[in-house]
């Protein structure tokens, strides 16, 4: 089995944008906001979203199974207050939730958490304990900037996120650290904003002892790791520096890398530096980069072929694939056993 | 001969900290701000701390040439305002100019710029011109985020940095895009703020068409790149996607990385990326990572060691070494003509 550990609802039917658009109107002039439920999808649209795109492209290329969360640029944590993200991380989560009911066979959910600038990280948690008791989901996507791009939340180290942690211990669910669209212009959301919040989060977990307090938290760091693998001396150098223990002990039981890095070199020197307990099959797919490589003639996103080039064993593959996930994602694990898997 | 374009003067003798320590006393207090001829180094002072460190490290790993420009971490242009930054910028540049008269053959100068949060770059140009005229040296030092961290600034490809890319032109220097100290909690100097500014720089270039406007400008991206070369398909996706020329065309006539990667995987994922063209031999030695690796028992800094690990031919390691160099420091190669090199 190949299960994709970041995948986003980036295909979402066109209303759900057009009711997102009328609630950010709403902010500012109250008598335009819209209620919940005039936002109306119905499972034929849904279906039709899936098998046209995902579903589409996953069977094309061989992967049998997304963990699917809302659309990482659309979360925009930044607009509104609490009550504005609150409403738009359920309504984002329950179409998540419904996509792994009409597919239950190649989608599970992972939740967006209603974060908002300034708030208390706690009060994502009911939302948070909706999406994993009722949904069903096993995982999260934590935003460790959720300003967009002016990053004036404390580090993922300080004790502002530990309610969170609780909550993911409590669970047994791993976040995904995901940030969403930047708002500052200095940095280009897929290009700049999200490769530098990945190398950020590292580096915040490698100056603290935070699993110290947290020993079975899990933290995905998608996007291959941002620019954390290609520059392994100079972490492992820093981490010396600092007194801290080889980043294996120090950070890689909790710690593990996404395969959403779109090209050979990139997936080689991946596998070359990480650990491959360490490494987890995804592809985010239908997301950032969308063409094809005219250097390979296939999909920049299609990672499954730069895992297939790559020099890892069968056995190797098998963790990046599947086994990794299911030890990262003990929910997932137990959902694809009781289905007999 | 072996060129490090990357070389900051880390190890100045402790009256210079001491003299910047009671200059920020002095922005609260103006009785405590010294006066400029309060410092006072020696040659001496400046030949010891050079030769039982720099150059002593450069004789023992086999470099001739260092391109040495002040402290980055110390540039710290967000404390105090543009006269407190035009100040501390003539000392940290005279203090370099006197190293490359002690050490001719070893030392050329590159200059930090005055730079102050919201203050107009030109206001950079004298200090500029000093360097380039009377100091005979042959590029800067450009931080995009002088807030050191904010990131307030506006992007490199707006107009407010043009007084600067002007007189580049004029003087054919090239900037090294180089950000200094963080004054933000989330980002980690060295670990995470540096690599980031690389990788915001480089995405800031590409969604633009600065060069266009400046066909001549050049840029050396440092570390590496950042995040930059282990994603090289996310950005040549990118640009697709933006209907940007191809990156060959479109960004690497313009821009050049260091080899500042701490580990034989990295620099060997740089030189299988990036055309070897763009690609300038550099350490950043006696900088944030001073130790020795244990899994090879050599300093992560000594950058040569890599650079011979490597599959590049004596050809390539030519241009690495030397040749691009003098091609992206014109003042450099005539400096080196005049002398018979």
């Amino acid at each position: 089995m190949i299960i994709d550990c970041h995948g986003h609802y980036t295909t979402a039917p066109k209303a759900l944008e057009e009711w997102r658009n009328r609630q950010i109107a709403g902010i500012k002039d109250p008598t335009e906001m819209p209620k919940v439920s005039e936002l109306s999808i119905s499972d034929d649209a849904l279906r039709e979203s899936i098998e046209t795109n995902q579903l589409k492209l996953m069977k094309q290329r061989g992967s049998d199974l997304t963990i699917f969360s809302p659309r990482a640029s659309f979360m925009a944590h930044h607009i509104g207050d609490f009550a504005i993200s609150s409403t738009w991380a359920a309504i984002c989560n329950e179409l998540c939730y419904r996509v792994s009911q009409l597919f239950p066979d190649n989608f599970i959910g992972a939740a967006m958490l209603p974060q908002s600038p300034g708030v208390d990280p706690k009060t994502c948690i009911p939302e948070l304990e909706k999406c994993v008791k009722q949904y069903g989901f096993v995982g999260i996507n934590l935003n460790p900037d959720p300003s967009g791009g002016h990053w004036n939340s404390p580090p993922l180290s300080d004790r502002h996120w530990y309610p969170i942690y609780e909550k993911m211990v409590e669970y047994d669910i791993p976040a995904m650290i995901h940030v969403s669209t930047s708002c500052n212009a200095c940095f280009h959301t897929t290009g700049a904003h999200y490769l530098n919040a990945d190398t950020t989060a590292f580096m915040q977990c490698l100056t603290a002892d935070l699993f110290k307090d947290f020993p079975t938290l899990r933290f995905v760091i998608p996007h291959g790791g941002g620019a954390v693998p290609y520059h392994w001396g100079r972490f492992r150098g820093l981490a010396q520096e600092l007194k801290k223990p080889l980043l294996k002990d120090h950070l890689l039981k909790n710690i593990y890398f996404d395969t959403c890095v779109y090209h050979q070199p990139g997936i080689d020197l991946l596998t070359r530096v990480i650990p491959v307990e360490n490494i987890l099959f995804a592809s985010e797919m239908i997301g950032a980069v969308r063409g094809i490589d005219p250097e390979t003639g296939h999909y920049y996103d299609d990672t499954k072929r730069y895992i297939e080039g790559s020099t890892l064993s069968a056995e190797d593959r098998y963790k990046v694939y599947e086994g990794n996930a299911r030890r990262v994602f003990p929910r997932l694990d137990k959902a694809l056993k009781a289905k007999g898997h």
